[in-house]
């Protein structure tokens, strides 16, 4: 299986920590995300929507948007839990960390870390405090009642908060008043085979 | 089973539709979201991300986002094949639908329609033309490849993409260009106890 990413992605993170927790082998394929390249007709044609990462399995097939990618990976696994209403809360967290905090906290991360903070980004990274940190509070909130975001597994909706969340003051946001994420991330890190963003492809 | 929702939303729309077409009996019980009713005490115990819908099972448990609630509904239906590649394709438009879609197309419709289209907005409205035309060129190209947005089949990957869809205009976006979006739209329709948006709670 190949990995299309840029590992300073959150969102292609979230796969090689999945693949290095679950012992699946993966090539990593470079993809620059800030020189363009992935609005680049040969990119196109592995995910016409334009945005990494994208996986293409051993038989050519191509699979894009890493939480589907993650459910795919951890089919069968206790990373994603064959309960119904299990499975169901781990992509409640999923849909919630694309729709709610990703644009928001991910995205100021981008502005501020990798665009350098432009003059002409700043209302847009105004208007993003309010969400993000409500986003936060949600998180926060069920973190005070169960060890994980799905309950009391550890589970790839996990792995997708943890992507951004855990460098959320890159993005200019403080988790001083947010314990209970403070003690979550710390439980993340514990977890087994568990790998940083740094050393993720080593 | 109680759906908590405003059936002027096309997330709240696309659980009528799949419950009618798989046949599950529900209680509709109507939140007004133009009220702010749903970032009130009372709505946030059932949803602490302050969003509909919401569903409550039987047993009192609540499940929160469209397309996870979707995913649960649908389990052992053929709107959400078993197998595993195919599974994660209808997952990765579900992803791409509350991403690259609704922030813009959605998000659109609310402006034009629900908030009468205010001065203030107009920024952020023409903000979301290139995007959302994006979202509906990758959607027109999978539909020049095949009959659904996932394959030969329909699931609820078409559910998700339709409820905004059909609805383009109203936020200010053509389809005259989507030939394949146009003919998919029709051939949705036509599925079996398919039910309009102004119908679906009759």
């Amino acid at each position: 299986m190949k990995i299309f990413g840029d590992i300073r992605s959150g969102n292609c993170y979230k796969l090689a920590l999945l693949c290095r927790q679950l012992n699946i082998p993966f090539e990593w394929v470079p993809v620059d995300v800030l020189s363009g390249e992935t609005r680049k007709q040969g990119f196109l044609e592995k995910n016409p929507n334009g945005r990494i990462p994208v996986v293409q399995l051993d038989d050519g097939r191509y699979l894009s948007e890493s939480n589907a990618i993650m459910c795919y990976l951890a089919e069968g696994s206790k990373m994603l839990p064959d309960d119904r209403f299990a499975r169901a809360m781990v992509l409640q967290w999923l849909f919630f960390e694309q729709y709610s905090h990703e644009p928001y906290i991910a995205v100021s991360i981008f502005i501020v870390k990798y665009l350098r903070n432009p003059a002409d980004r700043q209302l847009d990274l105004a208007a993003k405090r309010e969400p993000g940190y409500r986003a936060l509070g949600v998180m926060d909130e069920q973190l005070a009642e169960t060890d994980f975001l799905a309950g009391d597994d550890y589970t790839i909706a996990d792995i997708a908060l943890y992507a951004y969340t855990h460098r959320a003051k890159e993005g200019g946001f403080s988790l001083e008043d947010f314990a209970n994420i403070q003690r979550w991330l710390e439980t993340v890190r514990q977890q087994p085979e568990y790998v940083s963003m740094d050393n993720a492809l080593n």
